[in-house]
């Protein structure tokens, strides 16, 4: 079917936008920050050595002398939700997941994390300490040290309460390599539950809406069964967290850098009901909202029900499900089955859809 | 003459302070930014393991898999200098030098950068371009390569141009080790040259001033200059970079981390005649201004010579000098010695000195 497509003489509908000034869209996860990034951050820092692929994490070789086979994986990010405590969870504990799980899914077993705080002049030093304390809890359950870190302190009306970035580093076991350049036309999309949660959690909050059922962040630390899967599969091909731009972002960037078409079942696609809801009433394309305690494996399709088996045993992935699969057809497109059979584009979010979700 | 100075029943003159809100003093560098880590951050995140003592990065211990005698350092610090450009620099250059800065002086060879912005909407393009463009040249000159970032955009109002947070991963060789627990009472004072342009240059830049001669930020990579000292003396016994708190900050947590006293020859260390003027304009004390490409050195005194003739051949160590001692009087105390030969005791700064000075 996938022949109805014609995409051989595809152009991007979308021109090249070109701003002048910082617009919100630059920092939601869709096609505005990869602009952003392609054209400047990677050419520009591509001169101060060879810069990989984009990922999660940077993979790092070491000097012989800490050579061994093992690799370092070492991951950055700067965490601005608002507001800062939401159902399922705060920037403290959100700030911990969302670097360990970009380690996790590199493969690495994360562990150690940096905790830098950027905070405004006024905010209550309660709930600072609160949010410390979620970020320690976080790491002691995801089995992560807080190292190192670092204290700014910026006036009233430049900040907003806090910012947190937290950066980690984490060990790469020999044999273990996700990265897309491995994805082959038969392998298999799965991911680990329920997309959605954590991004209708805090729009939600942010919009004060109310439902019978409530929505909770889904925020989790994901090295855990990510070992587990690699226990079963060492060879798993590729691997990411879910977090701006949700599914629709990941895919488009996987079929990007691995030139190999994907096929996602939309009607498989787990979304819990109150989830489906609020993304109508908000306007939101569920495969667009951020996670943070989601992912998606590209398992190579001989391995794909011994890792299915092994996630629905762990907490965190008991509603994994095989949502699709990769193709030699449309390479570089993701391509989105409906439930009457039609077919879609499922494109990168273009701008702004969901500000300061993580 | 050190006896002159009682200080068997010392009590710290100023009552512990509370503050149930953040303020501008809690980001300086001085007694209550120590208050604020060492009441809340280092107790909260000792709870994840073992927490090391507070040092420019951590040290850690990697698996036996990546061993053979090297350590990894690992750092992080965020940049909220305001203004972003200034003579000498800009908050690229200084996020680069900085965490290049942290890492050398734990003896460590900087070798991976992370970039994380944190971006206001409606910041100029361009400037960022200029800025990116800035971090990556200090990049290639300190050696590092940025091998992996963040980019997050937050409203109008909620920033300030630009934060940027670096963090940075390090190799420590075997037999290096870098820390306060290791001098001696015989150890003897480097600095490697004048100390407060780039406070001193910013805060002018704040307050409108101008001197005669321009003052320009020190900012620049030490890894280079700390490779050749350490290359004459691998049994350099401890090493910190002169930021926020300036040198007084140091040699107050070096005394109070190492148990011993130090004595400082107030005459004889180094400040230009202009940042000198600036600082009595501004009502500062030079030690206490923070700079960016400044270090201070405790070396055992059969080596003082050697790494003083090293540095001083370097183009960032051509004015090094010996600016003190430790000694076994008053432990946890630096005193410095005036040119009347009269004594002080040189304490931490309290609060809020240089807001936004990195």
């Amino acid at each position: 079917m996938t022949d109805t497509l014609n995409l051989t003489n595809f152009v991007c509908p979308l021109p090249l936008r070109r701003y002048p000034q910082i617009v919100m869209g630059h920092g939601s996860g869709g096609q505005m920050m990869n602009e952003l990034i392609e054209h400047l951050f990677v050419p520009t820092f591509a001169g101060t050595g060879q810069f990989g692929p984009l990922s999660d994490a940077a993979v790092l070789d070491l000097p012989d002398s800490l050579s061994g086979g093992s690799r370092l994986a070492f991951s950055a990010d700067s965490f601005v939700v608002s507001p800062p405590v939401f159902p399922g969870g705060d920037i403290g504990s959100l700030a911990v997941h969302g670097t360990v799980n970009d380690l996790a899914v590199m493969g690495a077993r994360p562990l150690y994390l940096s905790a830098s705080f950027i905070l405004e002049e006024g905010l209550s030093v309660d709930i600072l300490g609160q949010i410390v304390q979620s970020m320690a809890a976080a790491a002691r359950i995801a089995g992560v040290r807080v190292v190192t870190g670092d204290t700014k302190v910026v006036e009233r009306g430049h900040g907003d309460g806090l910012y947190i970035n937290t950066n980690g580093v984490g060990v790469i076991p020999p044999g273990v390599n996700l990265t897309p350049s491995r994805i082959t036309p038969d392998d298999l999309l799965i991911v680990n539950g329920p997309l959605g949660d954590h991004g209708v959690a805090i729009m939600s909050l942010r919009a004060g809406l109310q439902f019978e059922t409530e929505i909770i962040s889904d925020s989790a630390p994901l090295n855990g069964l990510v070992a587990e899967m690699l226990r079963v599969c060492p060879n798993l091909h590729a691997m990411r967290d879910l977090t701006r731009g949700g599914l629709a972002a990941v895919v488009n960037e996987l079929a990007r850098d691995a030139r190999v078409g994907l096929e996602i079942d939309e009607p498989v696609v787990p979304v819990r009901p109150a989830v489906a809801s609020a993304c109508e009433m908000l306007g939101l394309d569920p495969l667009h909202v951020a996670n943070e305690g989601k992912l998606l494996a590209v398992v190579p399709a001989n391995s794909a029900e011994s890792v299915l088996e092994v996630m629905k045993r762990h907490p965190l992935g008991q509603q994994a499900t095989l949502i699709g699969r990769a193709t030699t057809a449309h390479p570089g497109v993701v391509v989105g089955r409906t439930a009457i059979g039609s077919q879609r584009v499922i494109d990168l979010p273009a701008g702004e859809l969901l500000p300061r979700i993580c």
